[in-house]
């Protein structure tokens, strides 16, 4: 037998890789690169899942005309050793089928919302199953969930590890459970090498507050390793709008997708396949649109060639047409975005807003901002509350679109002090920063920055000057009260001195020419005076850290 | 019937996503984000499939003891139309066997470098199909293949698209193809939407110039849009050093890959599964870690229970063992980088190093630094070169190691000029910096930038430290020279217009009194006057733009 060629030799060496063994590999891709920022992604995956659980249940059980329930979230870390810690999740959303649970959390790439057009936390199908991979390769513990999806059906407890090699579940116990409380709701637990850390700007504590903010409807319970228990309560108890799920808009689409729509659509013209199955597209626009890439509008589908696929995506994503829906989003709304704030940080002043939708590549996407001044918050430096589809960002600041937008603020512009070599305000201003899309284009699969395209750039700059703009009348006001106090009382000080001096010099009692000078600064300045103690009352009306009363009122933003 | 609840309702919404959907949606993650960035992208992973390729084969060829060639690669980029380009890239490596063709070129995840101890470009076995996808998606069109294995057999033209559901090759041509002019290798052509920039920082033509830099031992031919033809010539004739595929070593395994090991061993106890699969372990070093373990040396490897493996991860980590091999590296050579950079830059100076390996997370490193002074080397702030595993990273800059240790060198210590401000020497500098590894821990998939371990960190400043020792010694001798010239200078004006002023004083012959005050300077100075004549002798030594001489004579770097 003839020797075999170097090329017939290396062919034997190509394997397939599972998408999990390449993420075992690569796991800081997904957020797991060091102890601490483990610890954190997990609770973030955790939490994120049960939040959007939590608000798809609500939405359909009010669909259904049936009681509903706010989310109601447990985080726990408990220390089992060393650098071994349980991270436990429980919800009250709607459980998970138990016929589903290995998939969704032990296979990577598996879940319900990739490529939906609709805004929600998790958008990947990654982030619970690499958290499950983590622990298991981290402790060799597997994880565990307890689930009931009735109340009138027992919870399920199922204990699993991925097996790693198919990126598939391998179950090690699936049995009913009888002590779960609450009447239907997913509980998880996930045993990982970690380090805890209580405070600071990264960690599980920090995020949680952030995610309170940011999810006003929520009431999130944490206990930490010593045991302390926190409660970050609800600033509304009215629920986000629910979103809808929308069509690819033509300017968004790509000739990928568009090539698979084509080949699995059921209907049997292009004319109807426009019109029926892209967002915004009229009977009129679909028939110029074909006429401009020459397809007749009555050809089948499946007769579309692939040169053609490329014409028509052409005119489609120059085809002047309305912008896509926007009820697929869900901001957090500007009143309940002042209330979380005000909740957390009793500041002196607060302003937001919410910007109208914008679109990029054709998604829809919506910012909000809020500027909070004073209070509770620290002095020095500007601090950014970065958030994306309701979900605090953490880690990666320096990639992302809102550390970018703010730095780029022209702040001394509105009357804002920064000092020169800073680039964000020197004052105690939280600056809080929240966009959602039914697609967020972030920087890497763990999902902590938001990348840079000019169209979320300009938008996150509009709405940040527009708070801006009313932040800066209200400290140069507050610049203006301080600095009429001060000349006024250069006045007073100024009449005393001088009436001694001239007592003096007169020879007089000094109470006698006090009341002289008193009389001809009267004259002079009697108007600043009398302005003096109308500041005063002024100055007492500014918002104070007064707001608690306004906390626990209930309202509806929508 | 009962009605569903709401998670049976969620459960039939769940499905599986192919990793092809996901990088198709999350194309930026691969270097796929911008048309010009595509561009370079697509050339980059078929140049790096034909050096890794040739190599491979040379080293078996050498083996075989048959006749081999170095690296000879055409990379051509032709305009189609408006913003369609086809991308060709044909190499003399040992070809593609036909049956493994429609896997490397579409199928994301295949490929015979994922997991293998050894240095290569390639790691990932994603690359090449997500280019070939890019063109897909972007023009309908899809890639061509010819492929040669033997001079005795005809070459094999494929042509495919990838079948993005399903993660696997849709082959729409398999035949033979009787053009191909070498006796082996491979040809790629992919048709995509880019945009073709002829110059600057992150262009084809720099990408293939720095390519060649690292890679003194290919040919590379470069046919511009416009037919433009640049040829970048080896700087060496000889092969670098094989590498030889390593087994993990103690300190770098993780507890998923240590337990499929375990499960995978034919060896029939733990003692022998220590000495025989991994690296550095030797019989007692395997008798002290299983005994610490609480293992018997004797257990089968089957029998492991998921806590025990647990405990022996933990021995392994901390065993005492030597490090681990290093015959799995290629540096490009301290004496290949300065040929390299001499034949681009004629530098008037030019100093390199290769650093003896080290390890992070138990795999081998090793870096080489060089840094080119002068020449055609542009004035203002030094420019980095930075390359790992002899591929050229031109994006993300800011996040990868090597900028951040050049960055934080303390120039001026070692006398290299950097202007206040300027994180990098103010002077006509490249630094030039290579890491190499088994497993580059890059910061994406896209290759970019180095992850910043302390350690590689470390590692980079100490090669750039020698190298700034040697290039400061040479600058602060270049400043001396150009002072002491300026200073006979002034001397030598000064013995004239001395002489003026005392011919006029004494109103006797101005050569006369020259005469007197040159025997003065010559009595007082004269040893300054032969040191200029000795410099200038001297100046005239140091190394000048006549390097081209050296460039063209081969020499054996190992």
């Amino acid at each position: 037998m003839a020797e075999k060629s170097v090329a017939e030799d290396l062919a034997n060496k190509h394997k397939s890789i599972s998408i999990a063994e390449f993420f075992e590999k690569n796991r800081h891709l997904l957020g797991f690169d060091s102890k601490i920022k483990a610890m954190l992604t997990c609770v973030k995956e955790a939490v994120d899942n049960s939040l959007d659980a939590c608000e798809e249940n609500a939405a359909e059980l009010k669909k259904r005309k049936k009681d509903f329930e706010l989310p109601d979230i447990l985080v726990r870390v408990d220390l089992i050793q060393g650098e071994v810690y349980k991270i436990i999740v429980e919800d009250n959303g709607p459980g998970i089928a138990s016929e589903i649970i290995p998939k969704v959390f032990a296979k990577l790439l598996y879940g319900s919302k990739f490529g939906r057009l609709k805004q929600g936390r998790g958008q990947q199908g990654i982030g619970i199953s690499a958290a499950v991979m983590y622990g298991q390769i981290t402790t060799g513990k597997p994880a565990r969930i307890i689930s009931k999806i009735s109340k009138d059906k027992p919870a399920q407890l199922v204990e699993l590890f991925i097996d790693i090699k198919n990126n598939d579940a391998k179950v090690l116990k699936n049995e009913e459970y009888v002590k779960f409380s609450k009447n239907t709701g997913t509980r998880v637990e996930i045993t990982l090498e970690g380090l805890y850390r209580g405070s600071g700007d990264k960690s599980i504590f920090e995020y949680l507050r952030r995610t309170s903010i940011s999810n006003p409807h929520a009431k999130i319970t944490f206990i930490d390793p010593e045991g302390k228990v926190t409660i970050f309560k609800r600033a509304t108890e009215s629920l986000p709008a629910e979103t809808k799920e929308i069509k690819p808009h033509p300017w968004g689409i790509e000739l990928g997708v568009l090539t698979r729509m084509i080949e699995n659509t059921k209907k049997n013209s292009m004319q109807s396949f426009l019109t029926e199955e892209l967002s915004k597209v009229s009977a009129l626009n679909a028939k110029q649109i074909l006429e401009k890439a020459k397809i007749d509008p009555k050809r089948r589908p499946d007769t579309i060639k692939a040169d053609e696929a490329v014409e028509l995506i052409k005119q489609l994503q120059k085809a002047d047409l309305q912008r896509p829906p926007t009820d697929c989003l869900s901001p957090v709304g500007r009143g309940a975005i002042e209330k979380s704030l005000k909740l957390v940080y009793h500041p002196e002043y607060i302003v937001a807003t919410t910007r109208p939708p914008n679109v990029y590549r054709g998604y829809p996407f919506q910012v909000e901002a809020a500027l909070a001044y004073g209070g509770d918050i620290p002095e020095g430096s500007a601090q950014i509350l970065r958030v994306a589809n309701k979900v605090p960002l953490l880690y990666e600041s320096g990639a992302c679109a809102i550390t970018i937008a703010s730095s780029e603020m022209d702040w001394k512009r509105y009357g804002i002090p920064k000092a020169s070599g800073s680039q964000l305000p020197t004052a105690p201003i939280i600056i809080f920063v929240h966009i959602c899309s039914v697609w967020v284009p972030f920087t890497s699969e763990s999902k902590a920055a938001v990348a840079n395209y000019p169209i979320i750039i300009k938008e996150i700059k509009l709405a940040l000057q527009e708070c801006a703009r009313q932040l800066g009348v209200f400290i140069k006001r507050k610049i203006k009260i301080k600095r009429d106090a001060q000349r006024i009382n250069t006045f007073i000080k100024y009449s005393e001195v001088l009436s001694t001096a001239l007592a003096e010099l007169t020879r007089k009692e000094e109470k006698e020419v006090k009341k002289i000078v008193d009389e001809v600064l009267e004259k002079r300045y009697g108007d600043i005076i009398k302005k003096r103690q109308e500041l005063a009352k002024e100055e007492a009306k500014l918002p104070t850290k007064k707001v608690e009363a306004e906390k626990e009122k209930e309202s509806d933003e929508e």
